[in-house]
């Protein structure tokens, strides 16, 4: 019987734990191979979770000692309100762990914290063909209505 | 025939015009009435356009010295870039000067302040229901298949 | 005998507790009767200790169910550091409590969240004529040989 | 008869003269050879003059297409006032141009850009021991009578 799974915030020394995850989200929405996320950009984004002064933020669901999932969220301003949102830009779990609450652990962690700052909201995206995350998605969250436009330069 | 139109910073003095823009825009989304938005967010935010710390900024469309139109935008942080990320959360054009390249010029305008900045996207959320506004934005930025979940506390 | 004095982030219920202490601070800085820091300053730097985007945190020395003394802390940039300085704007305690190490538990405190943050320095300034309280900043810290100019507009 | 002089946001093209001006300045503070400024913190500074949502900048004095000098600042957050404090942490000009305004000319730039972005104060440290430098400060400044103290780490 696994050990129960308990989500805290990251440290230094996952590094080498939570890499593969991070590589294996990016490999989900094709930035891997050719098109892989440049190691710059993981290097920076890394560095920011430590970062007192920036609002980037990691958790991390561990069990047994080992990472199963993580979490990365940022608060930003709005103009429609004085506290901040917090956007969950990431969320991903090994293979082996999905479909036993550990990416709703996750999710709910962050609940637990942007409310506790202050925060009114927390907003996340997701594909409009991924329909197994929004089988997740419209449990513990409302899906908005509203659609991302974009452009890239 | 009407003088030309410029998109400029909005300026302090600019606060009794570019209210009703503000308030018609939060009509639009049904934050009037009862549940309009409060006073002082609306302080909060226009304080927010004027402060070098805060990441928040309006533009204005102005013709023969009247405004016809806002834009607001913010810079923040995304996990998959160093640089931060523009989310262009208001566009308002008043109902006279609909359809006559206002709102594309405003957004023309976020778009040469964002890649000035370094920048490597703006994006902008639009409902799913709102086919008007989508006709311009398919022309001037991409849908990106991404749909927005929340979590109101 | 007293009870043990305890150090610990500043929380939403403190507010009459708190207020005090800020004013006897600003006091002490001649910022009193006529002179006294607005309002609306203090409800805004209020507000940012609870605002999960502003890097600005307070903390505040408790004993038996009353506050001692209070400590402000903020991070900003650097150009010769890739992480944030911490500058402890703000320490005060009662008159009663002097003496007695409250300023100096305040002030590792910040040192320790500033360590764990990632911060490399933790600086504040002081009057050259405050002699009292360099008695105990050149045991706890050291005096850099700096002084500051400003232009106030 | 040199040409005039004029100060100017730097952009990414001055990378290789605004170098030496840096590493000049760096020097002055004894970083340099064995105990320089390590490079990644010369990048990561140089990156965020760039970036927009970073609160960092910088301004070069130009004479004849040549850097003559350079001024850093940067606003952070106060508990004491609603607008952010303008810090003008580095001020640099050649050997040749000394005695000649450009100090002057630089710090006056950043006076005007801090006001225009509502800022009501500038600042800036220099060594007790730093006579030269006092006598421009002493002239466009206070001399506010607080010193510095810190902590590293």
């Amino acid at each position: 019987m696994p050990g129960p799974t308990i989500v805290r915030p990251i440290e230094q020394q996952d590094y080498e734990a939570w890499l593969p995850l991070w590589d294996g989200y990016n490999a989900f929405y094709g930035r891997s191979g050719e098109t892989a996320l440049a190691g710059e950009i993981t290097r920076m984004t890394w560095s920011r979770f430590f970062d007192a002064y920036e609002p980037v933020h990691a958790l991390v669901a561990e069990s047994e000692g080992r990472l199963l999932g993580l979490v990365h969220y940022l608060y930003h301003r709005s103009t429609t309100a004085i506290s901040p949102n917090c956007y969950l830009q990431d969320l991903f779990t090994t293979e082996a762990s999905r479909g036993k609450g550990v990416g709703r652990a996750l999710i709910n962690a962050v609940y637990e914290r942007a409310r506790a700052a202050g925060s009114g909201r927390v907003y996340w995206l997701t594909h409009e063909t991924n329909h197994t995350a929004m089988q997740l998605y419209d449990k513990i969250g409302e899906r908005s209505g509203f659609v991302v436009y974009r452009k890239l330069f």
